[in-house]
């Protein structure tokens, strides 16, 4: 049994506390937040303890590993103190927005950095496991190409825009975890470029709210991805890897698989999953059992602390490459 | 070179005398129509020569071949005549609308029968013929179920429901063909359920525009058809055949693959191909080339004057199903 | 908060004890069964009592009501036992196999059935509530067909073919409800065909393995219902209502939507979801928590008593004429 | 009646001959090859003369248009006689390979280059009008993404490669055109990236196989364009126009509308349709049909020899970007 600290209780923190504690072999003892009526919240419905003290979890030897979902700057500082502790990390994204807080992250905790599994949910979603597991086993033959579409429904308020560190480092840099995942290689190159055409608020801060990227990987293979703030049909999440023996697609879901037939149109489907939420709940589900198998088994995390550092890093090469118009090499 | 004649220029003799003017091999000599005006037009238009004179036509010894297109009522004595000119026969489906005449009419062409194909164009559907290749590869093993749905996109007017012969022996005796064609079996007895939902002008002529069947084959396998009068996304028509190793089903038909998100929707078709033209375009052609190859390589013609005599038999024995609400078994 | 006992640790039981154990509102207390290894088991896992003692459970007033999921013969009495104890009834379908038992179990309970909702998961089902809603919100105008496929993975083992009640009774049952969910109309006639081509066991208890039905109901609609006790490619549940303005289509469901493209075929998906209880999974769960919100808010029960005795004299009515090979007149 | 001589009598001549010969309102008079046999051989079939002499149909005043579908490297020579000639052209695309010697030719031909209706044959697909249609009418919102997915089935031969001007000029040039036809917008800057992952053939002649480029509109939209030179599934060709109130996507065909199940796998098509006389057949029709309406009907031709032009321009600036790894500025 792996019994849980829980830091942060928003949106996310929420979807993990339920997860927690309806995961078999494993259950939620603590939850923390420094708003103690979302934090109280939280803890009551799954009947844990609330605290505001991360001593009380540092020191509490009934804590088997805490979950981290707290806002970002406090990522860096919670992973030390936990691995101080000795406590194994399940780590939201992204570990830091600034790469050499990162770094001395990393120079601080050393070979400890097992002991960190970074929540790149997706690697967990069934469609993107059965895409890996394609390519894997060569159903696809060499891969060639990479393609994603990643587009939100809708743009986050003002506020997140400010604190979000931009497209590439907030948004993308799931996807780029994503491509160095199904594709099992590290990327050379990267180009980007961006507008703002959906929302000015992005322009305030420097931001863009559609964007584009081209990545030449080591194998010469190519991967493109393109992201959206908006897109009114729900949470447009697409797939596609392309080889010398075939391709395979993850298309977008919806709750049901109605379809609708009228004098206008034919086999119309209800619009896509809109919440994150919805769309990767399985995925956030599957990302704790496979932290808690791993823990029970002994096996490595994966993702772990070195995928968070490097898609930091080619996040920050594509928003070299927006500013300078210029390809840029990326260089772990 | 298979030189033609039409007779009749209506909607159906019009797409014939199109598919015989620009297919290679044949080409359209006469056109014959009762109205003048019909049939000149459509003889003008490929550059063949109008008669109102049936013996014209069966004299002629540079017509090679008949395609009978004209109304039914005409269809067994065209038959009968060609047949004594010595010309093969591409008629129209139905023979007849009484089986007694239909009868009659074998009796009178005895072994001749084998100069008539039958114009059951479904079969030369490339869909349909995807369907009967795959039954008869063994792809899905050995067949339990055809399952058929035959809607048309509007209810014909009332003066066609007049003389049509009702749902089974106007409609649905294409879909019996059909179901021949897929199975290579035999029926062994046939149920009918009917409604009038769409247009009370077929209860006028005790006629149903809603009906369904359910037919046993003599392999134990079963047959369901349902066909409507109305479908206001256009026309439906779909195929399952079903079994022990697995299903195929033909599909419906849009005339692009376009497909549209919005607020409210996804991947939305536009609607189905609404005329029979259209979505049996093809259909109608291969089956022109497949009696001209037939004649060339002096084949048997298939489907044949029998085909189109079982077929009958099938829609009566449905419409006896139907009026006495009993199950009715099939004798050829 | 609704403590529930569970009568039946079997397959079903096993799942219905993990929802009551995960939905919020409800909880489980005991769990019946009488194998004690199996019934102490599912009780343990959940933190609930085991019990060998029906009484035990009826004389508990900290039990707030029953979920029966006991083998079929058992139902009646424990339905009896619990409306005698003043506890509300969620029970699996069916009621009893023999009407006549049925019937004295309602002269037993008199206006009580009301106690009762009858284990028809089915409306549950997202896919099917959205057809019911879109049928009663007048999306496809005037209901006239209903199309219900209904065919599962593999067929069941000797001993439960024994028992089942036969294909009407055991599978299609289910499907006659949903016919009358969709509909929210009653079956005036229904005419079957059956026949055994999938596993000659069947024959062996005079039942079949594959057959059709056609319905009328009494708004002359024409409903068709097709089984079969093996699909190779999962367990294959669609269904179409089709109406005056348009036709809504429940199609089938798989663990990704992951499609493949290669040298032999393109967008081909995985195969359907095998297990009735990963097709149903979202159904099983919804039911219970509209049973356990009925109770709160103090609404009927949907679907009750009734449903579950009219479905069964569909299936009586169904059975008696694939034995007489005439269309039989339902009267509830 | 527009009487036509045709230039080339290769692949594509061929095909455009038969729907010269086919379409109504106009017809094939002469065929011009400098290989007698092929250009003897496609004449004969049609009815048509042949000819080895380009001064024949220059002087001849009753061909009223000349299409040209020989290779390349004549096309300028034969526009540049035709206009003298006083014969509007419909000319295969592209122009030339090189941009000096197309200027030179805008030179010499002035404003009679409004004569010239150029081979973009896709603008004429129904699925692409059907894009240009809903961006027109607004049914998309403002335009803020295309993505182009173009990939051949198979590579071309080796003295083909060596003679093609390279992936960007010879294939994606398509592509460049149908994103200014989608858009009705102008490309401001390229990004281009390359790979030889296909054939090793392609680097002999320092050409890549496997491309993407990002390419940023005038409005600020972002247009991703990626081919390969081989999809193993068949001739793969997506559209996809995204905008702030919807998106639509022009997904792929096959010949038939079959799906597959099987104990593997569900709803299985075909592999798409392979060439690209298949796939854009119809646009290769509407296109002849389009020529001649403009003629009859004395409206400017669409696309014209601007058109072919500037997509030259956008593909040299493609293969700059390719060669620099910049972004490139393109200007007309």
């Amino acid at each position: 049994m792996v019994r849980f600290a829980l830091f942060g209780a928003g949106r996310i923190g929420k979807m993990h506390a339920a997860n927690i504690a309806s995961i078999d072999g494993c259950a939620l003892t603590y939850v923390y937040d420094v708003y103690e009526v979302a934090g109280r919240q939280v803890a009551d419905l799954h009947g844990a303890k609330y605290t505001s003290s991360v001593d009380d979890i540092m020191t509490d030897p009934s804590v088997d590993a805490v979950l981290i979902a707290s806002p970002t700057e406090t990522h860096v500082d919670l992973i030390e103190q936990s691995i101080a502790a000795g406590k194994p990390i399940l780590c939201e994204k992204p570990i830091d927005l600034d790469i050499a807080r990162v770094n001395a992250c990393l120079h601080n905790i050393g070979d400890k950095a097992g002991m960190v599994q970074l929540g790149f949910n997706r690697r967990f979603d069934p469609n993107n496991s059965a895409l890996r597991k394609a390519v894997e086993a060569g159903e696809i033959g060499k891969l060639e190409k990479i393609v994603i579409t990643s587009r939100d429904p809708a743009p986050p308020p003002s506020a997140y825009i400010a604190k979000s560190g931009g497209m590439f480092r907030d948004m993308m840099i799931h996807d780029f975890d994503l491509m160095r995942f199904l594709s099992a290689d590290e990327p050379v190159e990267v180009t980007a470029v961006g507008s703002v055409l959906v929302d000015e608020e992005f322009a305030r801060y420097d931001d863009v709210d559609t964007a584009m990227v081209m990545i030449r990987l080591s194998s010469g293979a190519l991967c493109h991805i393109n992201c959206s703030r908006r897109a009114i049909y729900g949470h447009d999440q697409r797939v596609e890897v392309f080889g010398s023996e075939g391709m395979l697609i993850s298309n977008n879901q919806t709750e049901t698989t109605v379809s609708r037939y009228s004098k206008t149109l034919s086999d119309a489907r209800e619009p896509l999953l809109h919440f994150f939420t919805e769309r990767y709940g399985k995925a956030y589900r599957n990302q704790v059992e496979s932290f808690v198998n791993s823990l029970a088994e002994s096996r490595s995390f994966n993702p772990n602390f070195e995928d968070g550092r490097n898609a930091l890093i080619i996040a920050d090469a594509a928003e070299e490459s927006l500013r300078t118009q210029r390809t840029v090499t990326i260089k772990y």
